[in-house]
């Protein structure tokens, strides 16, 4: 969003209290969340995906997510997300105020079928309903919409998932009326010439503006390095999640959202700016280790940050040395 | 090298039998190295560092590494590296026939002196000797002889290491007569922007031909980001060991290698040629297992391949569905 990227070259939206909280068998209590999502603001976090509007029967880790997106709302300046499967969530997020909704559209259909109970032309005609809906609402009220192209790299289920259907897709969802799409490695099957080659289809198909983010996961190791794939050609919002909690809980195997302090600490170290503080994104962990049992992932939280490391958040130039690789294209 | 990188964009280079067993306590059994060796060279890795030749008062591990380098020269095909911190240690890898020596010059000199406990004008003399060695040696005994820019990336000791000072000491072990310079991010300190603007500074002054490999550090979970960095500008030769094992004794917090598996996946699927078989490497996991108690790490080998993967090495075109990332300069 344009709003919260000024002054910053990379937005990290942090996406820890929806995807992180929705894999883990623990509820985590309301007030930690919000001291969770506060202290993410404090750090400099700018997007924060703060829950998902489903079925409380389906997710109770998430059944509080109206009134987490009422608070995260009173954090000037946060962009607050939250996931929508259908029109009825949407509803839901519209009145609590979220600012950006997401529905997640898997390119695998066997996949869409397990995970969102629907077929394509059944999450097609949801988009419908939800553009209608947003079209409906003055005009203050109105939240950015993202179609969110689930498993675009391939599916634990059906395997390949061809380039060309995932570019197909994301050209429905904007006919429809998303405002944009994302890219979303579900199953951590990516790696950076795929994700550079259909970040290149998308755009081709659609502009470049209509495709500004991508969500990746760690399972097989190349999250960090298939952001930089995607970073070196343009993208500038990251899905990650603190501690590297969460995944899908649909697809066997395909657990762990890229690290934000990892993330963050190659971003910085690259003298880029992401606006947020390391130092204090480090000790945000506390809180979420004090309010569930899961386990934390994550390299720099163990290592720390180098010796004499001056962060580019405080007027430093990282560990960069000079030149960054962001794409001038 | 030449012969061995025939049919193959990217040399994976295994470090595990030398910086793996040397930051480990246990120590394996002669028999198990062999072993270990036979089955990476049967999976396809083409070039082994199995040992070092320093005292074996001072690493006891690697006290059979001349039995190991005559061990491994019979393996056809097979480039035999060893670590050798002095003269001394060159004579014993020359006259036990390894291919490649290689001698480690921290470029932080507070960490050289830790580490090799020599100044830089020490090391300096060292090199001289092994160039006057190698020079005395018949010509089918002369070894490919490296010198590495060890905390090449900074130093925990020192903090920041200034670009040109690394590129300084390469231009000089060059003009002393090594056939090559390396570079190694030893305290796991370097981010992709300088990675890539180091090498370039090195190219710049001495060739391309005279830095084609790096030696890269998990510690910060950037490793396969820096890596691809390095794989995108031309780097060609990549260190890493079997499951993570390894690291820097001398450099608290430094640990680990970035992970074999975990590099040859990211290889291999952006249908990059390795030669190597992914199924086979990941099995040699076992060997290993079974002769050491100590951690092994790595995503890949948790998670699987991808569902329909088809290898690279297996005549399909990995994962990559098109462009690979190769540099084309």
């Amino acid at each position: 969003m344009t709003d919260i990227m000024q002054g910053i070259d990379v937005l990290v939206s942090e996406v820890g209290p929806r995807d992180g909280l929705q894999s883990i068998k623990s509820i985590m209590p309301t007030q930690a969340k919000k001291d969770w999502i506060k202290a993410l603001h404090e750090a400099g976090i700018r997007e924060v995906e703060v829950g998902s509007f489903v079925p409380p029967k389906l997710l109770p880790q998430l059944a509080d997510t109206a009134e987490i997106v009422q608070y995260a709302r009173t954090l000037p300046g946060l962009q607050v997300a939250a996931l929508v499967p259908n029109l009825r969530g949407a509803e839901n997020a519209i009145a609590s105020g979220a600012h950006k909704i997401t529905i997640p559209l898997s390119v695998s259909e066997t996949h869409s079928l397990k995970n969102l109970r629907k077929t394509h032309a059944q999450v097609y005609d949801e988009v419908k309903g939800i553009v209608a809906l947003i079209k409906s609402q003055p005009a203050d009220k109105r939240p950015h919409f993202e179609g969110s192209l689930s498993t675009a790299f391939g599916c634990t289920l059906e395997g390949a998932v061809p380039e060309s259907t995932v570019v197909k897709i994301g050209e429905h969802l904007l006919a429809l009326g998303c405002d944009e799409v994302g890219l979303a490695d579900t199953t951590g099957y990516a790696n950076p010439a795929q994700v550079r080659s259909m970040i290149k289809a998308i755009w081709a198909a659609v502009g470049k503006d209509k495709l500004t983010g991508i969500h990746i996961h760690n399972t097989r190791g190349l999250g960090l390095a298939n952001a930089l794939a995607a970073l070196d050609i343009g993208i500038t919002t990251f899905d990650s999640s603190l501690g590297g909690l969460g995944g899908c809980p649909f697809a066997p195997g395909a657990s762990g959202n890229i690290v934000t302090e990892d993330l963050v600490f190659m971003l910085d170290s690259m003298g880029l700016k992401t606006g947020i503080d390391l130092e204090k994104l480090l000790k945000v962990r506390d809180i979420v280790k004090a309010a569930v049992p899961d386990e934390m992932y994550g390299f720099t939280p163990e290592a720390g940050v180098p010796k004499g490391y001056v962060q580019t958040s405080k007027g430093g130039n990282g560990w960069g040395l000079g030149e960054t690789t962001l794409a001038a294209e």
